[in-house]
């Protein structure tokens, strides 16, 4: 109870005032945009995030995502998931994959994605995702980093792809979770199509064709305009509107691109086909350059209405590019991350390294490079130090930590940490590290292990980027050490494992093998 | 798209579970639905609340508020106050509308709605109406109930009139105040018209063509629907989906009938022309008959899903009857909610008595009547103790006291106890008791004070409905001792009264004259 608010007869306001609870202080707190690209991979970018340049920086081009790292800070050890769902499930929840158990991605309720085996079966995981309250089945319960800042006087605004919860949970929709505004999230993971000519999935009569045909851009149909851009347009009224209402804003800016379908975004397509692209290539170099226009939309945006200093943005992807199938690309499968192995789907660098920028003025270093590790959980404790957040009580124990003291380059926090990875489940696509795994990065030290096989994999990442030389063999202690650290990291934040279908038996853990 | 949905196993699992955090009980909280109409006067139906059958009950069907009647118990004495925000805005928080001080209509942002005198300055009232958050002048903050439902894990749900803040505040969004779907609200406080034939407002490029145009309706746009019926076929949608949530749902119901436009809802129109009405009172019956017909389809939704026995209904209606006009009305002015004196806008019964009735299976008695007053205010601290909440620590302070014991007739809290109601506004039309002023009811008695003139009017209320004895002279004693106590209350809470423009001065409070 607060009756002294309740003086203030006749105040003259002037905006932007924080009076929560009995402080009047002026709220400064800054806005902060999280811009998510979806199934971007660690070259599909004309910065370079390796030591070198790479014919995928030649190809695309991304001045936005160039202005923004001269404006900020680089990471070149970023980290997520390799799938979807348990990306933004760790992001949203600030838990580690192995303890919220959205290990795959989500879609119907009480229906696994996972493909069948003939010799494993997959663990009973949380296919319907995560949900703000109990009363669905394998479903994990959190408090969302989005609504803590909500409660805090944030104005919340998702804008895009959401992919938390399976349709008809309570985690299908944006607005559980502490947004107070949604343009067309609600639980698929993928658009039906970019192509405001086929009303992004529509029929004539409004009826929609596909479970992934994407809501509320309804003004858009028919109008040619390629989704990245109506999403686009979306976002900056709704930041318009958050400018209004005199509160710090979270905008979070989750593009359904890149993701498959590989429509072309035909305002940059010729581009790259005059650049001697295939068809499909050029189309996947467009839907690149439509996302990269986005951000600099949002970026002009906070140029004309004098937030530029008071914003921090965040780029991230969620997962590796798509490497794993021909229907999309032309390029030679697994490679299309290159120097990182494989893709989407897979324990290796090309599934789980990510292109993060972060731009934070008077905090964030211009122009810096940031060779540290981190994982998608730092996310959430991260933002909230960013907001003055510190005091929160949640359901869910949180494993992230934030990444600020690599921001402000006070402390090193990924020194001697571990960071874990846990996939029990089977994904739809095959290919180099795709399947039943767990994996540990510890300093230079990556150590994967196969559920199915028990075969373990050791790397020297730093020294060997490509995971060409698998040093397994050379290093039993290293092997034995990680191999007892991982598992009991997975047991203790309750991680499920996959069973032979043979014996009924569940796969060893990795120290027990 | 994702190839591997062809490759789904399906997993049947039983449904309701709670499988996680440390409780596993049952979650048995019923589901609550506040029906609230919009300018429905006390007669605006076949269902008498007055000890007499009046010939409105003659004229106007509702057998669904009949039906409800049955099932439950109908309150005689139930208030709000005589305009539309500040009803809604104490229904948010609890407070009289002397603490909110939202004491007329919103729309646009920092713009009173008050019509000029030449007389009185009205003062500086929260024209930007009521918000979650501070930033805002003019703005009255506190926590809604609906909020603290859905912190409590109430699935929340909004469809039709929201009216709580100007447009480009944030009290414009229900989705600010804990709604988690919302349906057609916004800042405005009627509807442009309730036709799909002229698409609720907007023009057919999709445009609005006035600040009151319905949004969120486009599918029904030129589909024959009356919007009561959209919004009616909307909010089962949004049960349907509720009870897939496995979640106690709160439904607000709040329709824009039978505000003007009275447009003519073609589906009952005839049966009243047919009866000899005008086809103002006709169109006027129609409106009225849509919106039981609504009640009777959201009952009907109860039954067929076996959420009847668990659910709570409130029918309510937010100020008088629209009885000063006679372009939308044929009716003599000011007489259409007899045996109640004027209506919508007066601090006579007409502008603030209500038809209210609560179904609540197993906890009130069927086909019941109470006679005793309550206030509009009351319904945040009576839905939270309905939904078994009570504690909880909000910024605002709570003049309601919750009326589940006159449900439960275990206590008349009404004996003994002093309603308020603060005006110190000028609404837009003219007629008795419309002006500014201050009320109190106590026990049978009930006095008004007119700021300009200083007069102050005495009823005894059960004994004279009608307000056709003011009684002040012969009593006073009582008129010194009711003015005592509104002043003091008006004090209290920070109420605020006009001056007159002559002097600068502020008009006297009712017990400084």
């Amino acid at each position: 109870m607060n009756k002294s608010l309740l003086t203030l007869s006749l105040i003259p306001i002037a905006s932007v005032m924080h009076t929560y609870g009995t402080s009047h202080v002026p709220d400064n707190r800054p806005n902060i945009i999280l811009f998510l690209v979806d199934d971007m991979g660690w070259q599909d970018t004309s910065l370079p995030f390796w030591t070198q340049r790479t014919m995928y920086n030649e190809r695309y081009e991304t001045p936005n995502m160039e202005k923004l790292a001269q404006q900020g800070m680089m990471f070149t050890q970023a980290y997520a998931s390799s799938i979807s769902s348990p990306t933004r499930c760790s992001l949203m929840t600030g838990c580690n994959a192995s303890r919220h158990r959205v290990t795959n991605w989500t879609l119907r309720k009480n229906t696994k994605t996972d493909a069948v085996s003939n010799t494993l079966e997959v663990p009973d995981w949380n296919y319907n995702g995560i949900a703000q309250v109990h009363g669905t089945n394998n479903t994990f319960i959190a408090t969302s980093f989005v609504q803590l800042l909500k409660d805090n006087g944030y104005h919340t605004i998702h804008c895009g792809k959401a992919h938390w919860g399976a349709i008809d949970t309570p985690g299908e929709s944006p607005y559980h979770f502490g947004f107070e505004t949604n343009i067309a999230g609600h639980a698929a993971g993928g658009p039906a199509t970019y192509l405001s000519e086929r009303n992004y999935g529509y029929d004539e009569a409004g009826n929609s064709t596909s479970l992934f045909s994407v809501p509320g851009l309804e003004k858009y149909w028919g109008t040619g305009t390629f989704m990245t851009e109506a999403l686009t347009q979306e976002a900056l009224k709704a930041l318009d509107k958050a400018k209004k209402y005199n509160q710090p804003f979270y905008l979070y800016m989750s593009h359904y691109a890149i993701h498959v379908p590989i429509d072309k975004d035909v305002r940059f397509y010729d581009k790259y086909k005059k650049k001697g692209l295939s068809d499909k290539e050029a189309a996947y170099a467009s839907l690149i350059e439509g996302m990269d226009k986005s951000l600099g939309d949002i970026m002009d945006w906070l140029e004309k209405n004098g937030e530029a200093d008071n914003t921090i943005v965040i780029f991230m992807s969620d997962n590796g590019g798509y490497a794993t199938g021909s229907g999309w690309r032309d390029e030679p499968l697994y490679t299309q991350n290159f120097p990182l192995k494989c893709g989407k789907g897979s324990a290796y660098e090309g599934g789980i390294r990510e292109p993060m920028i972060v731009r934070w003025p008077g905090t964030v270093q211009p122009g810096t490079r940031c060779n540290d590790y981190l994982i998608i959980e730092d996310f959430y404790p991260s933002i909230l130090e960013m907001a003055g957040i510190d005091d929160y009580d949640v359901p869910q124990e949180i494993d992230g930590i934030s990444f600020v003291p690599l921001l402000k380059q006070t402390k090193n926090h990924s020194q001697g940490r571990s960071l874990y990875w846990n996939c029990p489940n089977i994904w739809g696509e095959k290919g180099p590290g795709i399947g039943p795994s767990c994996t540990i990065r510890k300093d230079n030290w990556k150590m994967i292990y196969f559920y199915e096989t028990g075969e373990k994999e050791l790397y020297d990442i730093p020294n060997d980027t490509e995971e060409n030389n698998n040093v397994a063999a050379l290093y039993p202690q290293i092997i034995n050490k990680l191999s007892k650290e991982l598992g009991k990291f997975l047991r203790q934040t309750n991680g499920q494992r996959p069973s032979f279908k043979k014996t009924g038996k569940p796969c060893p853990w990795p120290d027990e093998i």
